[in-house]
């Protein structure tokens, strides 16, 4: 498989995830008539499904990241050539940008325009930190134990994760710059974006140092155990 | 398989296709006192539980296209025989109208009836462009790594496509040509339908020429790769 | 497997179903306020994931019918012997019945009441007619085909047809029978149960007749073809 | 594997269903405007995806309880050292209260509040007695049958039982004690907490007697059944 693919598969995976993360946000709010649960339901629904369909079709292409949590991720863990990270992660946030522009167009709204919604403080970094954590453990496990579920574990992991964390766990900081560029639901103020990105790059990478004790002992051969 | 047996999968899957689209839109509409985010929920629920449904039912037996766009992508890409196209798009096109006439017998409506609802312009038919291209997609990329999962993945991607797209993501032109006799939630104007077609047709013909190149690299044999 | 455990599966199987049906439809409809939208989409949640998860659970004991129209579809297909159909149908019933009061009990009901739920008129039983139908045939293509997948398969096409059909598709005589005791959102007036079990019951002989040419050609052996 | 790193996957399971189960019950009822069924639509979403991505992960190192209740029916049958109860248990509650304390940061709540929330009465114990009761079967039939479904297995029934049983079944001792101190949508009253694990420990007995007969029948071997 070549780099070119790869990165393709990378940008266009993660330009489809914005646009379902944008445009179901869009439509969500547009007939929910002020309520922010039936918003937040469809929104969640479309993620979800959506994401899991996206990770089973790019993942035999790139590993489907989509995420530079994610890549970096795997690069502390020797699975992906640092080398290839910088052009991983330029790929994903090119992608991410064009997925909101793409939704901007479906709904008629300018390509770009900057978020106002607020999102900062203790409790949200707190909740970037926690979703991220848990779905870089999610990954680690499956890939360790059970590969085939991936696509399905992750889109579960994050429809769980849009309701029980307080900041609707973006996890992802190519999701969080792209949507600091979208006026609509799922935005996020661009002075915010800084925040949740540290706070999810440390949730990764405590996650990482957890999976490596947990899911990896140093047993003798011939112990295999499946739940 | 003989071909009448074929055939009768595809008018049998799409007549419930249809009968599920409508039906459900229908139900929805009716008890969601007004809030369209709870009818078009009910009629996401429906249609991706239902549609995964009907591809494992008829799957083994005609391909289960329900859809002329799926059955071009097809033939363009050698998998069906030319010659076999009219006769699948005809029981396509037959099953859909008998089964919009199926669901308004369930909910008491005339068999048939212009819909008034407008669905054109620029945003909407880039909509089915970007609906149709990541349908198609889909669909090429599961029967490349991962056949087993394709019902599941196209009633996901569709339970994702109503919300992210702004037209709601018809994506099928026997589709949009039975819906545009339903004066029900799900229905389309017959002026509007045309240009729903020509995008539907155009995404999903830069999907094959894209899932050329992305997924059938020109590799050594021996490198499989699965994710 | 004893022919006492495989009643009991039945039987008991039925009860959770009918627990499951019952119990959810009356906290749908004690929460939603009135939005009879949102007391479905309950009840659909409910009814799609239980059922499933009973099919998983009863599924090696008995089969897991839970309907006297799948048993006796079983039985002219000559997978369940004529002898067993009585027991069975008698299993499936009264379960159904503890079931209810099952249900009952946990809201705080009478143990049974008749329901006053009108449900009856061509556009009803035609509705009954197409779920059983399709319920019918969704279980013979996958027992064919997939039987691992009978489960979720199942499950999924009953969401569906709770919102596509406008009887929200019983499709089980004993369903309907228990169904008529109880005067809640689910119940169905006793003196429209017969009309739906008639219906109910052609439905699923349509569908034997129709999978045994469509699902069961006579080709020579090793043609073997999986979707 | 060790036996710190199982209880640690005991703990950290725990604690994030408890995060999932507090957060996503605050999150809904913050944003449905006082309708209860979105609300607990949301929390049952949250719960069921959740809870089956936790046994995905988990599962392989622990086994996945993160329930008292499991694990006594385990060792009641025979699966875990009767010795390695305490410290499960011990682990479990450890982590479902930590789990509390990470939803309330997220949300800006105290650390830990006593609920306010009336859970009583013999409606009630009925409701966790059945929910429970059908849980450990699940887990019985499916370890038995189908070990490779208990994930969706579980998460399913549980969405289900959320809706169909009038305690919304917490069928969970650990989780029962936990939600005594969150004083939000999920809560429970600290005294109404023993009423709850008397009813859910009767559950999972009957449970495991009534398995022990219905799934392992004294058959000669060589006659296995797959359903």
């Amino acid at each position: 498989m070549t780099h070119a693919r790869r990165l393709a598969a990378e940008a266009l995976g993660t330009a489809f995830l914005l646009a379902v993360v944008i445009g179901s946000g869009i439509m969500g709010e547009r007939l929910a008539g002020g309520n922010l649960a039936l918003a937040l339901l469809a929104n969640t629904l479309a993620t979800g499904t959506g994401l899991a369909v996206l990770i089973l079709v790019f993942g035999p292409v790139s590993g489907a990241h989509f995420n530079p949590a994610v890549s970096l991720a795997d690069a502390v863990r020797g699975r992906l050539r640092w080398g290839d990270v910088p052009s991983y992660v330029a790929a994903q946030i090119l992608g991410a940008f064009a997925g909101v522009a793409a939704a901007h167009l479906m709904f008629e709204l300018p390509l770009f325009a900057a978020s106002q919604h607020v999102r900062a403080g203790l409790a949200q970094w707190w909740s970037e930190f926690v979703a991220t954590f848990g779905l870089v453990t999610v990954i680690i496990a499956c890939v360790r134990h059970r590969p085939g579920a991936i696509p399905a574990a992750v889109g579960a992991y994050i429809s769980a994760a849009y309701w029980f964390t307080a900041s609707t766990s973006f996890a992802n900081p190519a999701v969080t710059l792209a949507r600091a560029v979208s006026d609509t639901f799922a935005g996020i103020r661009p002075v915010d974006a800084p925040g949740f990105v540290v706070a999810q790059l440390a949730g990764a990478l405590c996650a990482v140092a957890l999976a490596r004790w947990l899911f990896f002992p140093a047993v003798p051969s011939g112990a295999h155990n499946d739940g």
